[in-house]
């Protein structure tokens, strides 16, 4: 048995033990071309016996080509399940967000049909049908669910995820359970609600972070169970990523931003609850808060890190709501397991649709606040393809919640090396290439050079501002060149509410590509349309 | 008196009377640089007598340039108000939607300041003091409201829209009220709550289009009222666009795909609630399920226009929420009160910040459809800005609709005329040079030529679905060239989630400024640095 409990003491609805099967005979379930709807969010209570064991499988009858499957799951999750099947070529299409280096080959190269979608939408997409609509049964073939413990009812109580659970299992023609007894059950720590469709969807009374408004399992329609396998495989769970002398600095200009929108009247005390993504950026701001003048703060999340526990273990944060606990496999989730008593009933788990739900986020003001790859002059910001075309993992949950948050904050460095030139990419653009958060939605840009507070500014203004507050000293000048040819030409032509001039827009990224760096000596351009 | 009743009759709080004024004597209350809010929301609702009058102010005593000021308001006025202060330079900064020949000119050419917003976080980012931070008071300095009446404790019965007035009156230093008599009083229209702001904002009950969660008027601190006009002035409406062949081609599309979504058990018998934009395609859709075989339809939308009176007329429209009823002067309006009995009861009003939230879009889920400028392959939508740079109107309520509808789409022709080319300008291209709807948020594309249902679907899939039913067959081969160059291209790269040519994406729009259509002959494109 394993230090946390036996199989038996976790299945307390014994009538389902008579499904219990060994691994290998789940593989019968598991046919080519199949919708699996799969437990997860991060690398956090996905299922791993029956991936990890059928990869082995196919790779040792060489069935790689063969079985191919379309992967419906709340985010990524471990690289040992599916970017492991995606180097087996075991991968056809994939929502909403992965991780990984072969499988993001494998969507860059066309072998793998990548969908990406705001999570909150693609939870209920899902269980709208919009996603198996083709598929003969219109359904989700099978779902792979990895639970912590099934109750005397049958309800599954999950592990340190949510995910899209509810909506993968409404939508499930079949049901495989992967009961993790390598990990300890967190019963208690979940707040299920099973969204209704429309006409059907009722209010999610969340009023505060905290606010339990469901259940602690998932109902589960148990005649649908065809196996129950044991594992004892852990979460591989997320490293953690250091901050840096980068990231510092921007979580002490937000913090100098948050002290002034205290002093101004336009946040209380306790600021409101924070919306944080993962990365070095978003850990040198929780690490600014936990030193930070702010007391009875709240989260409200989609993933709670290693930082998390500090700004815990620093008096500050009351509660923290949020889809995963995706804490580091050696230091963050050991940490949480000794102190338990501490941690456990101040964190809230919810499923996808419920954590990034519009509904929530807009009435409890969330603070947001996310990583982009680039953001231009006029606020708009590339949160998915390098280059406007290589996708690297996905939206998440960052415009779920940077759409309706109370304040709307990116934050990245000011450039980045290219192969050439240690500040040869410049994360401040005249264009994005490719635009996934508008405009019309964000409030701020953070970089270390500065905070630029774009609220109530008109689109040129807004340019002015973001170069001279955010841009790297590089290319201050290269940027505001463009602006100004930019507004001489569209006004010259009346047609300068946003300028931009198509024929060269893109000059720093094919200079980038031809020469090594952004940095361009000037903004002339010859084209021929070759009509 | 009008034969609406007199001033005195719509005044019912009586100690009101006494700030009874000229219109002249409220010029004394309009200062040079003040930030003002106005009601209204499209030309139906906004205040009159006072900018009407005050522009004749400005233009008599030449004070053109000297009189500027920032406005806000809930959408689009009349234009005889905010697009004659555009002529007369009288116009800073405005916020978030406009229409009008020279306030356009005026934003194009850098004279207006404008700022474009969502309009449901508009209403609330006004609410939180986002606009107004840098002004000295951190408020409006002046709200002006038209009512219809004012009820004995001082509530403000408002006119045929809501906009923005809950939000406009917590920021307002002084307010002024316009006692419309030349307009009859719809009492018991309005729902009006007044969303409080984070962390004190409550839950919005409402789990259908026409439940009522509010009160029938908006409270009003008097202390503030320095100032009652009368004002008889009707409202301009909105003209009635006719539907044409390629709309009714549109909605014929639209009927088919609802009537399959029910058949598959995707959507109940009633549809869910409706959106439908402006003009001549949302009024061809409208028409359509006028005729169309679902019954006790509901709508909730932003803008109610003369078509959805033929849809309640039908007998197959139970009920409609808005933010403003915008009907035409000749035809809808007086259609609209002669008929009262028949469609008063079945119509709300909400505020502009409860007619776009999301949480009850969502909740309900309603079918979004919008007419975008244009859209690209990979199903991205630019809303607002012709040519990527020359500004239109303004996103509208577009955004708060398709991100958080059931059903998200955009309908436009598949081309339009060029000066030179009577399909010089196709409406399905490469890359959208401005993005407000990214491909996150669409599910289909609609266009004369067909409906491409993208959901489920990766970029390039997509791309090839739009290409083959979207396009005009002018541009289907050019745009299927450009798919496979990019594709086999990016492809060699490993870089083809999302294949683009940056040094050719925008080959057609140059095509169009340089030789008048964007049919161009090859892809082909010669480019020099300069470096």
């Amino acid at each position: 048995m394993s230090e946390y409990g036996t199989l038996q003491d976790r299945v307390r609805c014994k009538s389902l033990l008579s499904k219990l099967v060994p691994v290998e005979e789940t593989f019968q379930y598991l046919k080519d071309g199949m919708n699996l709807g799969w437990s997860g969010f991060t690398p956090a209570g996905y299922p791993k016996a029956i991936p990890i064991a059928f990869a082995d499988h196919v790779e040792k009858n060489n069935l790689q080509g063969k079985m191919r499957f379309n992967l419906f799951i709340g985010a990524s999750v471990g690289a040992e399940t599916e970017d492991r099947w995606a180097s087996l070529n075991m991968i056809d299409r994939r929502w909403p967000y992965q991780t990984g280096k072969n499988i993001a080959a494998g969507i860059n190269e066309g072998r793998i049909r990548m969908g990406d979608k705001h999570l909150s939408m693609f939870a209920q997409d899902l269980g709208y049908g919009f996603y198996t609509k083709d598929s003969p049964t219109g359904r989700l073939d099978l779902a792979l669910i990895e639970v912590s413990a099934i109750t005397e009812e049958g309800g599954l109580i999950l592990g340190t995820s949510c995910g899209a659970v509810p909506e993968i299992l409404m939508m499930a023609d079949k049901i495989i359970l992967e009961v993790n007894t390598a990990m300890p059950s967190l019963e208690g720590i979940h707040d299920i609600v099973v969204n209704k469709n429309p006409p059907n969807r009722e209010v999610l009374n969340i009023t505060k972070a905290n606010s339990r408004i469901g259940t602690t399992y998932v109902p589960c329609d148990l005649s649908k169970v065809v196996a129950i396998v044991e594992s004892k495989h852990p979460d591989k769970g997320r490293a953690f990523a250091d901050s840096d002398e980068s990231s510092d600095a921007i979580a002490a200009h937000l913090m100098d931003f948050f002290s002034n929108e205290v002093k101004m009247g336009r946040l209380p005390k306790n600021l409101l609850p924070i919306q944080s993504g993962v990365g070095s950026i978003a850990n040198a701001v929780v690490g600014g808060l936990a030193k930070g003048p702010f007391y009875n703060l709240s989260v409200y999340t989609e993933v709670l890190q290693d930082s998390m526990l500090d700004l815990f273990d620093s008096g500050r944060l009351d509660c923290a709501s949020s889809c995963s606990l995706s804490l580091s496999e050696k230091e963050g989730f050991p940490r949480f397991l000794a102190n338990m008593d501490k941690y456990f009933d101040k964190i809230t788990l919810r499923p996808l649709s419920i954590a990034n739900h519009p509904e929530p986020i807009r009435r409890l003001g969330v603070i947001a606040m996310n990583t982009p790859i680039e953001i231009d002059i006029y606020c708009h910001a590339n949160s998915t393809l390098v280059g406007g075309t290589r996708m690297i993992n996905g939206i998440g949950g960052s415009g779920d919640f940077l759409r309706n948050g109370f304040l709307k904050i990116m934050h990245t460095p000011s450039s980045r090396p290219s192969k050439t030139d240690p500040t040869g990419i410049t994360c401040v653009v005249p264009h994005c290439p490719h635009i996934d958060h508008t405009e019309h939605d964000l409030d701020c840009v953070v970089t270390e050079q500065g905070l630029a507070d774009c609220r109530g500014l008109a689109p040129k203004d807004r340019a002015k501002l973001i170069i001279e507050k955010c841009a790297h000293p590089d290319y201050k000048p290269i940027l505001t060149e463009y602006l100004e040819i930019a507004t001489a030409d569209c006004f010259k032509r009346k047609v300068g509410h946003q300028p931009q001039l198509w024929d060269r827009a893109f000059k720093m990224q094919l200079n980038l590509a031809q020469n090594g760096t952004m940095k361009i000596k000037n903004w002339d351009m010859k084209i021929d349309l070759c009509e």
